[in-house]
């Protein structure tokens, strides 16, 4: 039984500094009669990811800007509950990108069908998704790191970095995550293995990673920014990389700079920054690799769940002061 | 005829802030004898490079500090005058780091012969030299461009910055410099051929510097840092590249931050610190082409010499600050 209609929550108005729930606007809209070749999905869940942040502002960035007045944009994962399209059947679940919205038709274009008898839907929009890609891709392909080097993973608990990490240890590094506070940092040794977490929050940074990282550090992957990094930086072996992945700490209008810009030169270190979505060609392998790592536990997660669409609001202002715990999501159904 | 005696300076102290004549000590030194496997190598030419006022310090660095009360470290092309080496003869054009001396007694390790019949001897100083190689390594190892796009280079009428941009166009880039003042602006273009230059002087870096690159910058050639830096940063286009190969702006104590990180992830940007040296695999390869390039007439250069010795500290003093025009060396000979 499909419904006559469904919520969407739209981009209100922008930003200035902090974002607030005056920034979103919820309505109610009629499902549309479905074309030949489209398709229609209920969404499970939606995906709060930082990078929402960025377009949600006018300014320039590697993405057009979120318009005003339309659904913001979100990854999604759910079931076909109406099909035109001979690519879908009723039934199949789903990943895309369909925004913050109960339901969507589309062409299917950007859809890709995953296996719910495998690993919960919801794995799809983390370790298993966009954001385990991102994790793949960096550690991978930009820090490359060898048996035995040392690599530090800000926002060690989050979606991306909990992966990082656990992909580092199996490839056979030292691991350091920087986490906001000792819950936090005690589920990253814990629970997902790392070897140290420093807690950010508890005002020495600076003597605590270099306790932590007594052999220096070989590579960085960097989801914060600001403090973090110019300490990570600081602490640098001669040759290391920088994935640089997202810069959330400056969302909130913080100085996003690098002050020691000298010792990109002094350690010869390559700073590279990325956008996975950039590098489709490699999906189908990170995901075959980390689906595999998830469902025999190698790669465990942690979910942050928030119910209904009303409240996705809310929970991306969390997630965007680190008031999350591992991967945030939205369940809508 | 070799004399029994040659002049020497050492670092004295090292600098706290501005580097000052007092921090050198000129010395006289006896010629000892040679012992088998050893060699007399009279320099002609001294090279003064930016490298050298980190060598200064007691901070860490990528390289040993300068000792105190030795030789000063520098680059130097001279020829034989005395030989127990079965590898070099009286008379031989030799190339080595021979420091800041009039003579010195080596074992010919580091020391590579040149031929001073095809180019000047102080050529292999500069465009055919460790400067010239360092451009090379720079521009086709880490910009890597692709023919129509932009490189902005800063310090471009100096050793290093004239090659980048010449070996730039010659790959069929726009290439637009940055430096101080019309005079070095005006040799940069009309000389050297750059597209365009802009004089950081005039107090218009950002306005000049998009008005010169209507279609973006794609690679930056850094040796200044801080202010060009952040500007180039600005105009950058989605995978630009930024070779890293000094920050010679900061060596005064100004501020030597990337102020806005953000760019680097905005565009997935890639910024490598390198340093030449440790790419010597690279520079017959290099250095043959150079030497071609210069020969020809298709590479040119521009060189600035202090006479004596005793004239290398304010040489060198001025070249911190941008006086020279060009290589700077000194003529010792």
């Amino acid at each position: 039984m499909v419904p006559g209609s469904y919520q969407r929550m739209v981009l209100a108005s922008r930003p200035r500094g902090a974002v607030t729930p005056a920034n979103f606007r919820l309505e109610t809209v009629t499902v549309p009669a479905l074309q030949d070749g489209e398709l229609l999905v209920r969404n499970h869940y939606l995906s709060l990811d930082p990078y929402m942040r960025g377009r949600m502002s006018a300014a320039k960035s590697y993405a057009a800007s979120q318009a005003l007045d339309q659904t913001m944009i979100g990854g999604t994962v759910g079931e076909v509950v109406a099909s035109r399209h001979a690519g879908f059947a009723v039934g199949d679940a789903v990943v895309g990108v369909l925004g913050w919205a109960e339901m969507a038709v589309t062409d299917g274009a950007q859809l890709r069908k995953v296996d719910a008898s495998k690993l919960p839907l919801s794995a799809y929009l983390g370790a298993v998704g966009m954001p385990g890609m991102a994790a793949w891709y960096g550690l991978n392909r930009i820090i490359a790191p060898k048996v035995g080097e040392t690599v530090v993973v800000s926002a060690a608990s989050g979606a991306v970095g909990s992966v990082v990490g656990q992909l580092a240890r199996l490839q056979g590094c030292r691991v350091v995550g920087i986490a906001g506070g000792p819950a936090k940092c005690a589920y990253v040794v814990d629970e997902l293995g790392f070897d140290a977490c420093i807690d950010y929050k508890a005002g020495k940074l600076e003597a605590d990673l270099a306790a932590a990282t007594p052999d220096g550090i070989d590579g960085i992957f960097e989801n914060v920014g600001g403090a973090t990094l110019d300490a990570a930086l600081a602490r640098s072996n001669a040759f290391g990389r920088v994935a640089l992945c997202g810069l959330i700490g400056g969302f909130g209008g913080a100085d996003m700079a690098i002050h020691n810009a000298r010792l990109l030169l002094i350690n010869r270190l390559t700073v590279q920054g990325f956008i996975v979505t950039e590098h489709m060609d490699l999906w189908d392998q990170g995901l075959a690799q980390l689906a595999e790592l998830v469902a025999s536990g190698q790669v465990k997660y942690r979910e942050t769940v928030a119910h209904g669409l009303a409240a996705a609001p809310d929970a991306f202002i969390g997630l965007l002061q680190g008031f999350n715990f591992g991967k945030q999501l939205v369940k809508l159904i």
